[in-house]
């Protein structure tokens, strides 16, 4: 079968041939339909994986993916079920806390693999075998969209966590701001319409620009960071209640303290690297206490969310994703899905359609 | 009647005759046992309060405080009940959303008066004249150590909310820090010494100290911190959980970060001036994130965390408040009390005992 992988010490993606995956007891046979790329596959790409699997010198790319189940092998699904498989796995047999419990995504460094990106391979192959047991189904209706299942997850329990840390007081948000304008912010963007009564999205794109377009398709109002920066953002438009952090640059959180409203909250998802810079800590330290604010990072999603998150899908509107899927590249021809544009919102791979698995 | 206050460009407390205050409709004649000194005093006698109280050149100081009632005025109060006032006020008598819900901890600046502290007089007197909707009743068998509500209850708001960030997983905290040894500090450990099964106590004295006493009686570990300092206590105590920052001191919250165990949080109470200085800014929030860590700022209390600080003020054992309380000053001779020693742990002006005014 047709995999798309990283070597050891490349830095491409490349297609290759995998013999198709035998499912052991418990796993079931997945034939995968679509296979979404975002930062980390490119990071992965760029850095190689945190680790490759035991005795190989590749990883199959790609954690966010949707499919049909091909051969149920024994388990409580049925052949032609739409699944998305989670992300992270245990590192091995002996007890995990976290994933005993069902929180994966509460599991340190160190305490799990994640598979597309360390330890694991992804899910960027013709078949892949998961355990039933990381597996959510969704309704066949929203297959085409199911790629989005993981990202929305990984939005949910940022927003989950970010809301649990103001649940003691009667917290009446009124204003987000989603920083970054990328496939994630957009989804977020539109999670949150729903909650404010005014959102924003950050990006620094000039117009015409498909990502603007969507920001304010959803009735936002876009940010150009060169135009007005994070901690001028109050001043223009009013202190934020919520910020989603998911550009991973490096500044944001120390920003973000600024442009929040009093009593608000700032969500961290990005990764940066190490960067040594000034800040006025002091100020910042008295700006979080006298105006009761948080930061919170959040990392990954577990089960409960990937449910929650296919409610969620289904609620938005489908103009949303056809806008966002700029690209759906055919594995054999996958190089435009790695490219990087401003036309590009969402790249995927497809490996076959519901239709063409129907016609089995 | 004696009143101890702060004058308009003055840096020194001074002891003047006040009027005896009337009570107007609503509010309830209290007679002061004892008022507390905390940080925030010596920080209002040196800077100056945020405003003085309308027409007045002079603040009356304190808002750690207990009292009597002298006189109901024809509220809910009886004559003899000990009770506690609450600190913050509304501005004016228009609509506040925070005081209206019960949240005067959530008004952001601008939104309320702080008795002691900016607009509003303090407790620092024989009378106070306060409304009984800022009250709240204590046993009587706990008025000598009534002048501990306050802080305590401050306390209990900060690991309210920090513990509300955590609460979206089953989180098992271990091992708690307090950074900072002063009263609050102390108590603050005293309260985590239930929840926890290690706990540590940071500050930089050495010993024979009788902080650092009451810290190892407490069952706690004291870190030094000129031999340990924060980003290093994993290392040497292991990550923490969570962690409580009473000192004020610009970088700790920064430092937190590195200090603190997967999926922990920290509490933010100090108030520093403004400081620059550098941080791996990327780094502190890759370890946000990936660790799903947390930092919670945190001001001040509303009236249920009065109410549950009067309960554990009755848990937390009697020599924890004799070992505490170093230094009961007369009205008269307050001087000792404003002074600054390391002996000293709490300082606190007895205006009366309620021996004095049960003979009445």
């Amino acid at each position: 079968m047709r995999a798309i992988v990283v070597r050891r010490e490349r830095h491409e993606p490349e297609l290759i041939e995998l013999p198709r995956p035998d499912p052991d007891e418990g796993e079931v046979l997945v034939r995968m339909l679509r296979v979404g790329i975002d930062g980390t596959d490119h990071e992965v790409l760029e850095d190689g994986p945190g680790s490759f699997p035991p005795g190989d010198d590749h990883l199959v790319l790609g954690h966010e993916a949707v499919g049909v189940v091909e051969d149920p092998n024994g388990t409580a699904y049925e052949t032609g079920d739409v699944v998305v498989p989670t992300v992270r796995r245990r590192l091995d047999d002996g007890p995990n806390e976290y994933f005993d419990r069902g929180e994966p995504d509460m599991a340190p460094p160190g305490k799990h693999r994640e598979c597309g990106i360390s330890g694991a391979h992804g899910f960027m192959a013709e078949y892949v075998a998961v355990s039933e047991r990381r597996l959510v189904e969704i309704p066949r209706r929203l297959a085409e969209r199911g790629v989005f299942v993981e990202p929305i997850s990984v939005s949910e329990k940022a927003i989950e966590h970010a809301y649990a840390s103001r649940s003691p007081f009667d917290w009446s948000p009124q204003r987000a701001l989603v920083l970054g304008n990328g496939a994630l912010g957009l989804v977020t963007l539109a999670m949150l319409r729903q909650e404010f009564d005014d959102i924003y999205c950050l990006g620094r794109r000039d117009r015409p620009d498909p990502t603007i377009e969507v920001i304010e398709r959803l009735g936002a109002t876009y940010i150009d960071s060169r135009e007005t920066p994070v901690p001028e953002i109050p001043e223009e438009h009013g202190g934020m209640d919520f910020i989603y952090e998911a550009t991973g640059y490096a500044k944001h959180p120390f920003e973000s303290i600024r442009a929040l409203a009093p009593n608000g909250v700032v969500a961290l998802l990005g990764i940066p690297d190490s960067w040594t810079f000034e800040i006025d800590g002091g100020s910042l330290h008295t700006e979080l206490v006298t105006h009761n604010k948080a930061l919170i990072g959040s990392v990954n999603s577990n089960e409960r969310h990937f449910r929650r998150a296919v409610r969620t899908l289904r609620a938005l509107p489908e103009w949303l994703f056809d806008e966002l899927l700029t690209t759906v590249a055919a594995p054999t021809e996958f190089e435009p899905a790695f490219a990087d544009s401003d036309d590009q919102i969402k790249a995927i791979v497809e490996f076959a359609s519901l239709s063409d698995t129907s016609d089995q």
